[in-house]
Protein backbone atom coordinates (compact mmCIF):
# COMPACT_ATOMS: atom_id res chain seq x y z
CA UNK A 1 0.00 0.00 0.00
CA UNK A 2 1.27 3.24 -1.09
CA UNK A 3 1.00 6.70 1.12
CA UNK A 4 1.18 9.75 -1.02
CA UNK A 5 2.05 13.20 0.18
CA UNK A 6 4.94 11.93 2.76
CA UNK A 7 1.72 10.42 5.12
CA UNK A 8 3.68 7.85 7.13
CA UNK A 9 1.79 4.64 7.56
CA UNK A 10 -0.56 4.08 10.33
CA UNK A 11 0.33 1.77 13.26
CA UNK A 12 -1.59 -1.07 12.72
CA UNK A 13 -4.52 -0.59 15.43
CA UNK A 14 -4.54 -3.79 17.88
CA UNK A 15 -7.36 -5.96 16.97
CA UNK A 16 -10.42 -5.35 15.20
CA UNK A 17 -11.75 -2.26 12.67
CA UNK A 18 -11.26 -0.05 15.90
CA UNK A 19 -8.81 2.92 15.24
CA UNK A 20 -8.10 5.39 18.08
CA UNK A 21 -8.40 9.12 17.67
CA UNK A 22 -5.28 10.02 16.98
CA UNK A 23 -5.01 8.31 13.54
CA UNK A 24 -7.84 7.85 12.32
CA UNK A 25 -8.85 8.82 9.05
CA UNK A 26 -5.34 11.68 8.93
CA UNK A 27 -5.09 11.40 4.99
CA UNK A 28 -9.09 12.19 4.03
CA UNK A 29 -8.83 15.00 7.01
CA UNK A 30 -6.02 16.85 5.90
CA UNK A 31 -7.15 16.74 1.84
CA UNK A 32 -10.37 18.09 3.12
CA UNK A 33 -8.99 20.91 5.47
CA UNK A 34 -7.46 21.96 2.44
CA UNK A 35 -10.51 21.76 0.42
CA UNK A 36 -12.04 23.87 3.10
CA UNK A 37 -8.99 26.68 2.99
CA UNK A 38 -9.39 26.83 0.02
CA UNK A 39 -13.16 27.79 -0.57
CA UNK A 40 -12.29 29.87 2.38
CA UNK A 41 -9.41 31.93 0.51
CA UNK A 42 -11.36 32.00 -2.95
CA UNK A 43 -14.75 33.14 -0.58
CA UNK A 44 -16.97 30.56 -1.66
CA UNK A 45 -17.97 28.68 2.02
CA UNK A 46 -16.84 28.42 5.35
CA UNK A 47 -16.41 25.74 6.21
CA UNK A 48 -14.56 24.11 9.13
CA UNK A 49 -13.76 20.95 11.31
CA UNK A 50 -14.58 20.93 14.66
CA UNK A 51 -12.47 20.32 17.62
CA UNK A 52 -11.81 16.85 18.70
CA UNK A 53 -14.32 17.21 21.78
CA UNK A 54 -12.45 16.77 25.36
CA UNK A 55 -13.36 16.08 28.74
CA UNK A 56 -10.58 18.17 30.85
CA UNK A 57 -9.85 17.09 34.02
CA UNK A 58 -6.92 18.83 35.51
CA UNK A 59 -5.02 21.54 34.55
CA UNK A 60 -1.56 23.33 35.55
CA UNK A 61 -0.47 26.53 35.67
CA UNK A 62 3.21 26.16 35.26
CA UNK A 63 3.16 29.99 34.30
CA UNK A 64 1.12 32.68 34.07
CA UNK A 65 0.67 32.76 30.57
CA UNK A 66 0.75 28.95 29.50
CA UNK A 67 -2.31 26.50 31.01
CA UNK A 68 -1.06 22.97 30.84
CA UNK A 69 -3.75 20.43 30.58
CA UNK A 70 -2.64 16.97 32.20
CA UNK A 71 -5.39 15.24 32.48
CA UNK A 72 -7.99 14.69 29.70
CA UNK A 73 -10.18 12.29 27.90
CA UNK A 74 -12.09 11.85 24.62
CA UNK A 75 -15.62 12.38 24.60
CA UNK A 76 -17.54 10.93 22.19
CA UNK A 77 -18.87 13.87 19.68
CA UNK A 78 -22.37 14.90 19.82
CA UNK A 79 -21.94 16.60 16.38
CA UNK A 80 -21.19 15.73 12.72
CA UNK A 81 -17.38 17.21 12.54
CA UNK A 82 -17.86 19.54 9.19
CA UNK A 83 -20.23 22.35 9.40
CA UNK A 84 -20.13 26.00 7.74
CA UNK A 85 -21.95 28.18 5.21
CA UNK A 86 -22.35 28.03 1.39
CA UNK A 87 -24.25 30.85 -0.26
CA UNK A 88 -26.45 31.46 2.61
CA UNK A 89 -27.15 27.70 3.37
CA UNK A 90 -25.72 25.47 6.39
CA UNK A 91 -23.65 22.84 5.30
CA UNK A 92 -23.09 19.13 7.61
CA UNK A 93 -21.09 16.69 6.87
CA UNK A 94 -19.16 13.73 8.36
CA UNK A 95 -16.05 12.16 6.97
CA UNK A 96 -14.79 8.56 7.30
CA UNK A 97 -12.69 6.35 5.50
CA UNK A 98 -12.47 2.64 5.39
CA UNK A 99 -10.21 -0.42 4.12
CA UNK A 100 -13.02 -2.51 3.70
CA UNK A 101 -13.65 -3.54 -0.20
CA UNK A 102 -16.87 -4.83 -0.24
CA UNK A 103 -18.91 -2.27 2.66
CA UNK A 104 -18.89 0.12 4.52
CA UNK A 105 -19.14 -0.54 8.39
CA UNK A 106 -20.75 1.50 10.50
CA UNK A 107 -18.28 0.76 13.61
CA UNK A 108 -17.08 4.61 13.75
CA UNK A 109 -20.31 6.22 13.35
CA UNK A 110 -21.94 7.14 16.45
CA UNK A 111 -26.42 7.32 17.23
CA UNK A 112 -25.64 10.41 18.32
CA UNK A 113 -23.40 12.40 15.32
CA UNK A 114 -26.91 10.64 12.85
CA UNK A 115 -29.53 11.94 14.75
CA UNK A 116 -27.80 15.23 14.73
CA UNK A 117 -27.02 14.87 11.04
CA UNK A 118 -31.09 14.11 10.68
CA UNK A 119 -31.73 17.36 12.95
CA UNK A 120 -30.38 19.42 10.82
CA UNK A 121 -31.54 17.62 7.36
CA UNK A 122 -34.81 18.24 8.70
CA UNK A 123 -34.04 21.95 9.77
CA UNK A 124 -33.39 22.32 6.04
CA UNK A 125 -29.65 22.27 6.08
CA UNK A 126 -27.40 20.14 3.42
CA UNK A 127 -26.18 17.28 4.85
CA UNK A 128 -24.20 14.26 3.51
CA UNK A 129 -21.25 11.87 4.28
CA UNK A 130 -17.64 11.84 2.67
CA UNK A 131 -16.59 8.30 2.48
CA UNK A 132 -13.58 7.20 1.38
CA UNK A 133 -12.63 3.89 0.13
CA UNK A 134 -9.03 3.48 0.55
CA UNK A 135 -8.38 0.27 -1.15
CA UNK A 136 -9.92 2.01 -4.48
CA UNK A 137 -8.71 5.71 -3.73
CA UNK A 138 -12.33 6.31 -4.36
CA UNK A 139 -14.15 9.37 -2.70
CA UNK A 140 -18.07 9.95 -2.53
CA UNK A 141 -20.30 12.24 -1.43
CA UNK A 142 -22.95 10.56 0.32
CA UNK A 143 -26.25 12.66 0.26
CA UNK A 144 -27.61 11.90 3.76
CA UNK A 145 -31.13 11.12 2.24
CA UNK A 146 -29.71 7.94 0.88
CA UNK A 147 -27.58 7.45 4.03
CA UNK A 148 -30.33 7.52 6.94
CA UNK A 149 -32.19 4.74 4.95
CA UNK A 150 -29.10 2.24 5.85
CA UNK A 151 -29.09 3.54 9.22
CA UNK A 152 -32.51 3.50 10.08
CA UNK A 153 -32.37 -0.08 8.29
CA UNK A 154 -29.35 -1.11 10.79
CA UNK A 155 -30.84 0.40 13.90
CA UNK A 156 -34.05 -2.07 12.75
CA UNK A 157 -32.88 -5.15 11.80
CA UNK A 158 -28.70 -5.02 12.82
CA UNK A 159 -27.33 -4.95 9.61
CA UNK A 160 -23.91 -3.45 10.33
CA UNK A 161 -22.53 -1.90 7.19
CA UNK A 162 -23.64 -0.61 3.57
CA UNK A 163 -22.61 -2.60 0.43
CA UNK A 164 -19.79 -0.82 -1.96
CA UNK A 165 -22.20 -1.20 -5.07
CA UNK A 166 -25.21 1.23 -3.20
CA UNK A 167 -22.79 3.77 -1.83
CA UNK A 168 -21.29 3.69 -5.92
CA UNK A 169 -25.14 3.59 -6.64
CA UNK A 170 -26.51 6.76 -4.56
CA UNK A 171 -23.37 9.07 -4.11
CA UNK A 172 -21.43 10.74 -6.63
CA UNK A 173 -17.41 9.85 -6.94
CA UNK A 174 -15.76 13.12 -6.13
CA UNK A 175 -12.74 13.67 -9.09
CA UNK A 176 -9.40 13.85 -7.14
CA UNK A 177 -7.65 17.40 -7.77
CA UNK A 178 -4.71 19.24 -6.99
CA UNK A 179 -6.59 22.17 -5.49
CA UNK A 180 -9.05 21.94 -4.50
CA UNK A 181 -8.38 18.12 -3.55
CA UNK A 182 -12.17 17.25 -3.49
CA UNK A 183 -14.57 20.10 -4.66
CA UNK A 184 -17.27 18.53 -3.09
CA UNK A 185 -19.22 21.67 -3.37
CA UNK A 186 -19.55 21.10 -7.12
CA UNK A 187 -20.96 17.55 -6.49
CA UNK A 188 -23.60 19.33 -3.97
CA UNK A 189 -24.54 21.69 -7.07
CA UNK A 190 -25.35 18.75 -9.34
CA UNK A 191 -27.55 17.02 -6.41
CA UNK A 192 -29.23 19.49 -5.07
CA UNK A 193 -31.76 21.65 -7.94
CA UNK A 194 -32.22 24.36 -4.60
CA UNK A 195 -29.38 25.51 -4.63
CA UNK A 196 -29.04 27.84 -8.12
CA UNK B 1 -23.61 39.46 43.88
CA UNK B 2 -25.99 36.66 43.95
CA UNK B 3 -25.51 33.37 42.24
CA UNK B 4 -28.87 31.96 40.60
CA UNK B 5 -29.22 28.07 39.80
CA UNK B 6 -26.28 26.89 42.32
CA UNK B 7 -23.61 28.24 40.35
CA UNK B 8 -20.54 28.61 42.78
CA UNK B 9 -18.95 31.93 42.82
CA UNK B 10 -15.84 32.42 40.54
CA UNK B 11 -12.69 32.20 41.76
CA UNK B 12 -11.42 35.43 41.44
CA UNK B 13 -8.76 36.06 38.85
CA UNK B 14 -5.11 37.40 39.48
CA UNK B 15 -4.69 40.18 38.28
CA UNK B 16 -6.88 42.18 35.42
CA UNK B 17 -9.52 41.35 32.91
CA UNK B 18 -8.05 38.18 31.82
CA UNK B 19 -9.91 34.91 33.31
CA UNK B 20 -8.95 31.20 32.64
CA UNK B 21 -10.60 29.43 29.68
CA UNK B 22 -12.36 27.22 32.59
CA UNK B 23 -13.45 30.01 34.52
CA UNK B 24 -14.44 32.75 31.80
CA UNK B 25 -18.37 33.00 31.43
CA UNK B 26 -19.46 30.15 32.72
CA UNK B 27 -22.87 31.54 33.70
CA UNK B 28 -23.88 32.81 30.54
CA UNK B 29 -22.56 30.07 28.83
CA UNK B 30 -24.77 27.54 30.97
CA UNK B 31 -28.28 29.70 29.99
CA UNK B 32 -26.95 29.60 26.24
CA UNK B 33 -26.60 25.60 26.61
CA UNK B 34 -30.21 25.65 27.83
CA UNK B 35 -31.69 27.90 25.65
CA UNK B 36 -30.15 25.91 22.51
CA UNK B 37 -30.86 22.53 24.16
CA UNK B 38 -34.66 24.04 24.52
CA UNK B 39 -34.95 24.94 20.34
CA UNK B 40 -33.34 21.09 19.85
CA UNK B 41 -35.79 19.86 21.62
CA UNK B 42 -38.61 21.44 20.20
CA UNK B 43 -36.81 21.67 16.79
CA UNK B 44 -36.73 24.54 16.23
CA UNK B 45 -33.25 24.59 15.52
CA UNK B 46 -29.77 22.81 15.36
CA UNK B 47 -27.48 25.40 17.39
CA UNK B 48 -24.12 24.09 19.41
CA UNK B 49 -20.92 25.05 21.47
CA UNK B 50 -18.25 24.33 19.48
CA UNK B 51 -15.53 22.53 21.74
CA UNK B 52 -12.76 24.04 22.78
CA UNK B 53 -9.88 23.55 20.57
CA UNK B 54 -6.84 22.17 22.00
CA UNK B 55 -3.63 20.70 21.25
CA UNK B 56 -3.07 17.32 22.32
CA UNK B 57 0.89 16.94 22.40
CA UNK B 58 0.88 13.15 24.55
CA UNK B 59 -2.04 10.45 24.65
CA UNK B 60 -0.97 7.38 27.40
CA UNK B 61 -3.16 4.17 26.78
CA UNK B 62 -3.10 2.57 30.46
CA UNK B 63 -6.00 0.29 29.44
CA UNK B 64 -7.40 -0.63 26.12
CA UNK B 65 -10.21 0.99 25.61
CA UNK B 66 -9.43 4.43 27.82
CA UNK B 67 -7.01 6.96 26.15
CA UNK B 68 -5.59 9.34 28.59
CA UNK B 69 -4.47 12.54 27.47
CA UNK B 70 -1.71 13.50 29.88
CA UNK B 71 -0.19 17.30 27.73
CA UNK B 72 -1.98 19.13 26.02
CA UNK B 73 -2.57 23.26 25.81
CA UNK B 74 -5.54 25.51 24.38
CA UNK B 75 -5.08 26.83 21.23
CA UNK B 76 -6.64 30.31 20.03
CA UNK B 77 -10.07 29.32 18.50
CA UNK B 78 -10.09 30.31 14.82
CA UNK B 79 -13.71 30.08 14.65
CA UNK B 80 -16.66 31.70 16.94
CA UNK B 81 -17.95 29.44 19.74
CA UNK B 82 -21.40 29.01 18.44
CA UNK B 83 -22.88 27.83 15.43
CA UNK B 84 -25.87 26.09 13.92
CA UNK B 85 -29.35 25.91 11.58
CA UNK B 86 -31.77 27.75 11.67
CA UNK B 87 -34.63 28.15 9.16
CA UNK B 88 -32.45 26.31 7.19
CA UNK B 89 -30.16 29.19 7.54
CA UNK B 90 -26.59 29.30 8.80
CA UNK B 91 -26.18 30.74 12.32
CA UNK B 92 -23.07 31.72 13.96
CA UNK B 93 -22.37 33.83 16.94
CA UNK B 94 -20.02 34.39 19.70
CA UNK B 95 -20.59 35.22 23.55
CA UNK B 96 -19.21 37.48 26.32
CA UNK B 97 -19.73 38.75 29.50
CA UNK B 98 -17.92 41.26 31.08
CA UNK B 99 -18.15 42.88 34.59
CA UNK B 100 -17.36 46.58 32.78
CA UNK B 101 -20.23 49.04 33.88
CA UNK B 102 -19.55 51.64 31.13
CA UNK B 103 -18.19 49.49 28.00
CA UNK B 104 -17.22 46.16 26.30
CA UNK B 105 -13.80 45.89 26.43
CA UNK B 106 -11.82 43.72 23.05
CA UNK B 107 -9.80 41.89 25.49
CA UNK B 108 -11.41 38.46 25.06
CA UNK B 109 -12.19 38.80 21.13
CA UNK B 110 -9.66 37.57 19.29
CA UNK B 111 -9.03 38.74 15.38
CA UNK B 112 -9.52 35.16 13.93
CA UNK B 113 -12.92 35.04 15.60
CA UNK B 114 -13.99 38.12 14.01
CA UNK B 115 -12.39 37.93 10.28
CA UNK B 116 -14.42 34.00 10.96
CA UNK B 117 -17.73 36.11 11.48
CA UNK B 118 -17.04 38.91 8.95
CA UNK B 119 -16.03 36.17 6.06
CA UNK B 120 -20.06 34.23 7.30
CA UNK B 121 -21.60 37.29 7.24
CA UNK B 122 -20.22 37.94 3.71
CA UNK B 123 -21.34 34.36 3.03
CA UNK B 124 -25.18 35.51 3.68
CA UNK B 125 -25.14 33.99 7.46
CA UNK B 126 -27.10 35.40 10.71
CA UNK B 127 -23.72 35.94 12.68
CA UNK B 128 -24.19 38.12 16.14
CA UNK B 129 -22.80 38.35 19.31
CA UNK B 130 -24.14 37.59 22.51
CA UNK B 131 -22.94 39.95 25.32
CA UNK B 132 -23.86 40.17 29.13
CA UNK B 133 -23.01 42.88 31.43
CA UNK B 134 -23.14 41.15 34.32
CA UNK B 135 -23.72 44.01 36.64
CA UNK B 136 -26.43 44.79 35.47
CA UNK B 137 -27.96 41.76 34.36
CA UNK B 138 -28.84 42.95 30.97
CA UNK B 139 -28.07 40.74 27.70
CA UNK B 140 -27.70 41.66 24.58
CA UNK B 141 -28.27 40.63 20.73
CA UNK B 142 -25.79 42.41 18.88
CA UNK B 143 -25.73 42.25 15.35
CA UNK B 144 -22.48 42.06 13.97
CA UNK B 145 -23.45 44.47 11.49
CA UNK B 146 -22.64 47.12 14.17
CA UNK B 147 -20.50 45.24 16.07
CA UNK B 148 -17.95 45.56 12.99
CA UNK B 149 -17.75 48.98 12.72
CA UNK B 150 -16.56 49.55 16.16
CA UNK B 151 -14.06 46.24 15.65
CA UNK B 152 -12.54 47.64 12.30
CA UNK B 153 -12.24 51.47 14.50
CA UNK B 154 -10.42 49.32 16.88
CA UNK B 155 -7.92 48.14 14.07
CA UNK B 156 -7.64 51.44 12.74
CA UNK B 157 -7.02 53.46 16.22
CA UNK B 158 -6.98 51.58 19.14
CA UNK B 159 -9.91 52.34 20.60
CA UNK B 160 -9.90 49.14 22.61
CA UNK B 161 -13.66 48.80 23.94
CA UNK B 162 -17.63 49.85 22.42
CA UNK B 163 -19.55 52.13 25.37
CA UNK B 164 -22.32 50.42 26.95
CA UNK B 165 -24.66 53.42 25.55
CA UNK B 166 -23.38 51.92 21.76
CA UNK B 167 -24.19 48.12 22.65
CA UNK B 168 -27.61 49.05 24.18
CA UNK B 169 -28.59 51.70 20.77
CA UNK B 170 -27.75 48.68 18.70
CA UNK B 171 -29.12 46.06 20.27
CA UNK B 172 -31.75 44.10 20.79
CA UNK B 173 -31.79 43.32 24.93
CA UNK B 174 -32.85 39.78 25.50
CA UNK B 175 -35.28 38.98 28.14
CA UNK B 176 -34.99 36.35 30.87
CA UNK B 177 -36.81 33.84 31.10
CA UNK B 178 -37.01 30.56 32.74
CA UNK B 179 -36.93 28.04 28.81
CA UNK B 180 -35.59 29.23 27.11
CA UNK B 181 -33.28 31.10 29.26
CA UNK B 182 -32.49 33.71 26.58
CA UNK B 183 -34.85 33.50 23.46
CA UNK B 184 -32.05 34.89 20.63
CA UNK B 185 -33.99 33.34 17.66
CA UNK B 186 -36.97 35.24 18.21
CA UNK B 187 -35.15 38.74 18.70
CA UNK B 188 -33.22 37.34 15.57
CA UNK B 189 -36.48 37.32 14.05
CA UNK B 190 -37.10 41.52 14.68
CA UNK B 191 -34.33 42.22 13.46
CA UNK B 192 -34.06 40.41 9.92
CA UNK B 193 -36.76 40.84 8.12
CA UNK B 194 -35.36 38.18 5.34
CA UNK B 195 -36.40 35.19 7.59
CA UNK B 196 -40.15 35.35 7.26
Amino acid sequence: MKYPQGIKARQKPKSNDKVSYGQRGMTLEKDIDKTNQYYLDTKKAVIHKKPTPVQIVNVDYPSRNKAKITEAYFKVPSTSDYNGIYKGKYIDFEAKETRNKTRFPFINIHAHQVEHMRACHNTGGIVFLIIKFTVYDEVFLYPFEHFVKHWDNFMADGRKSIPYEDIKNESILLPIKYNPRYDYLAALEEFYSEME
